[in-house]
């Protein structure tokens, strides 16, 4: 199977960071913002809503969304919480992230770090951006403060979703993650999981 | 099982309307926007994640996120489909719906008809909505073209997600869908399966 993969983005960033835990082989393509990859992918139809990552099985099948392809890739996984409950759990802080955080915590990362987006970042939508985010990693400080992990007490699919964008809060997105400590010891457990990658590995 | 309800809410209908297509009882707790019942409920911790649509089992598990309560009431019905790859394309539209469809469509209802979003609803943002929210209906256009369903060849959790914020794209975003002839008959297939309600039902 191939991967589009953007290297800069968290989204990508939790898919490779699955197929690394579940060490999977796969082809990878890289299409990164402002390059001439992205828009051969787009006009060849590889990526149906215009993002990466978007996954392409060998027989031909597409998949886009990152969050979606996680659910995919985990099938049959100790990443997918056997209990129904906790299983819409998972998904539920999944689809939070990509209601509520991406939107705020990714963005404002953006904002501070691609040059194409530098002309939005003024500066009232960037304190907004840090209201709004502290408000959102207080949400995961207060659960993890009584719980190790998101859904369930082991590490599922909303830890890695999640993990991507916060795990780079502080060094891309200006957050200051002092006041959280709970969230500081959930990144570090993951961090030092056997199969681990970084953003840029 | 409890249902906290905000009324005039796409992603609070979404869920009325999974229950009415699987004839379940439950317990409705309205919410609406600007009202004491949603200060209260904030303040009695009802909503985890601060907003509705919340379920409340009545065992004392809460779930958030309107999706994820989808994907748990819809466990082991015809809405999920059976195969894990049509399963995955199911996720990933409802995912889009929240990171895409949601801040857009339904994003721009809001500013036309709560007072409280008004002052928001400058010329510039209305154009920029109606532009992003057009290429997002042109993507849903072009694939039911193609297909009845969004995912698979029946009416999944994904239709019904879509649904909620898109049968009142005209109505109260402002959108027109005559140029979307695929979509308009998808709302009127869906409107006219048995149990089927509407958002004021």
């Amino acid at each position: 199977m191939k991967l589009y993969n953007m290297p800069s983005s968290g989204n990508s960033y939790k898919v490779r960071l699955l197929l690394a835990f579940l060490e999977q082989n796969y082809e990878r393509v890289d299409v990164e913002y402002l390059t001439d990859a992205l828009d051969q992918a787009k006009a060849s139809g590889a990526l149906p809503f215009g993002k990466a990552p978007v996954l392409h099985l060998d027989d031909g099948r597409v998949l886009p969304e990152s969050n979606a392809i996680l659910n995919f890739l985990g099938q049959g996984t100790r990443f997918i919480p056997a209990d129904p409950f906790v299983r819409a759990q998972m998904l539920s802080w999944m689809f939070w992230e990509q209601n509520q955080h991406e939107g705020v915590i990714a963005v404002r990362a953006a904002l501070r770090n691609y040059p194409h987006r530098a002309a939005q970042a003024t500066p009232e939508r960037m304190a907004d951006l840090l209201v709004s985010g502290n408000a959102l990693l207080k949400i995961m400080d207060d659960h993890l403060a009584r719980h190790d992990w998101l859904a369930g007490d082991a590490i599922s699919l909303a830890d890695i979703c999640l993990y991507a964008y916060t795990h780079t809060a502080e060094s891309r997105g200006g957050y200051d993650l002092a006041p959280f400590p709970a969230l500081r010891g959930w990144l570090a457990r993951i961090a030092t999981l056997p199969g681990y990658i970084g953003l840029d590995d």
